[in-house]
């Protein structure tokens, strides 16, 4: 089996075109290649393939081989893997996902795509802005939102220090989210930029989470912190997020890079 | 550059064919291939490179840069290279690295290494057998050899369930070691087999590690507990370590397996 190694802000995947190849159990291989001592090593397994609704379609395994939805920094990967390889020929495309039809709008370099915008869709407010919450003993205030999956955003100084692996779980168990949450820990360092931590549900700190920052933006700009259009300093690099208040959607702009081509 | 990746009982490493190829900054290139999101992801670099003294050479880089001195997991995987690739047409091979020449014996399965046996050297036992040690406030018994390196073998129930990520560092740094010490766990399942955790000196708890299970064999032996070859079960899959008390050298073998060829 060929494949590319691909990352975005360093949440990285393996990539099959399935234009060309054929990948019988995508469970079992997401599992395999993932393993980052015995296999390929990473975040999970993505099958690029043909589609009969949009321009290709993003199939997605996490690393326990269970089926992934959408995942931001994927979707901008599958953009350019789709461009660079003469998939599309075009650089506004629409990507089939497990959460429907995603638009990707691409930036080229040297004829090759650098950054990938992709609309994730509309936010939904689940909380009063700025609610209180009092977590192991102490009080925090959050702001819920939804990007089709829950986030919890916090405002606080000194995220690089905290010890987000006690404050992390302690949020994603809270009552107030029977399903679990998603933890963003937020400094702003301006109205247009502003640094992040994110505790996932389900996998702990990761260096990078495409609708952790969106729902961040989102909630900066309701807590009038930030102008509508906010850069994200994540673990793993930057993404700039735009909430474009008349669509009522978010528009994600980032990097996708290819790190290297293999045979397994 | 091209490379292949290859893993010891998944200890993993990013092998290149200096026959073929050129690393112009070994450092450099191990850093940025080792990372696990934004490079291909391994335990650090070895470069197989011509000899003057043996049939190859062995020139190894951890994941920090730093240049490695050997590795029995690694040099296994530099034996499979270079019989299964044709840099040698022998099974017997003498392998030059930074802490010497070391002799190879390779086992063929369908024209292809299987299992490779390494002459890891003479152990040399560095404390009483079954010294007592305080940790934590707490009694236990040690013996330690040296391999190179220094490791305390520590007899114990229940490693499966064991708190090593509290105990292996107060044993690393305990004021018996005023070099730190790497700290093997071990079960004894029968007379000819162990199970083995490690707590590597500055790395944690990893997979595998070659001189600790040759090190835990000894130590086995000398508290007799078991007869002079030992299968060691660590997490990362079995080593057979035979000490040869005639010869008064530890030989150690273990599978080698290429997972994916690639080029960056």
């Amino acid at each position: 089996m060929k494949f590319t190694k691909m990352q975005g802000i360093g949440n990285d995947y393996v990539y099959v075109n399935c234009f060309e190849e054929t990948v019988e159990d995508p469970c079992g291989t997401a599992k395999m290649v993932s393993d980052r001592h015995f296999g390929i090593g990473s975040d999970g397994l993505i099958l690029i393939k043909p589609s009969r609704v949009a321009d290709c379609q993003m199939d997605m395994y996490n690393l326990d081989g269970s089926r992934g939805a959408m995942c931001g920094n994927g979707i901008r990967c599958v953009g350019k893997y789709a461009y660079d390889h003469g998939i599309v020929d075009k650089t506004e495309i629409d990507v089939e996902t497990a959460s429907g039809i995603k638009h990707l709008s691409m930036k080229l370099k040297d004829g090759k795509v650098e950054l990938v915008t992709v609309d994730m869709g509309r936010p939904v407010q689940t909380s009063e802005i700025g609610e209180p919450i009092t977590v192991d003993g102490k009080e925090y205030c959050f702001t819920g939102v939804s990007m089709g999956n829950p986030h919890a955003v916090v405002f606080m100084d000194g995220i690089k220090d905290m010890e987000i692996e006690k404050i992390g779980p302690s949020f994603e168990v809270h009552e107030k989210f029977p399903d679990r949450t998603n933890t963003e820990f937020v400094e702003i360092v301006d109205r247009g930029h502003v640094n992040m931590r994110v505790w996932e549900r389900g996998s702990g700190e990761t260096l990078a989470c495409g609708t952790g920052a969106c729902a961040t933006a989102v909630a900066c700009i309701l807590n009038g912190l930030t102008d509508d259009e906010v850069r994200v300093t994540l673990l793993g690099g930057d993404l700039l997020i735009r909430w474009d208040r008349e669509k009522d959607t978010v528009f994600m702009t980032g990097p996708a890079a290819e790190v290297f081509h293999g045979e397994i």
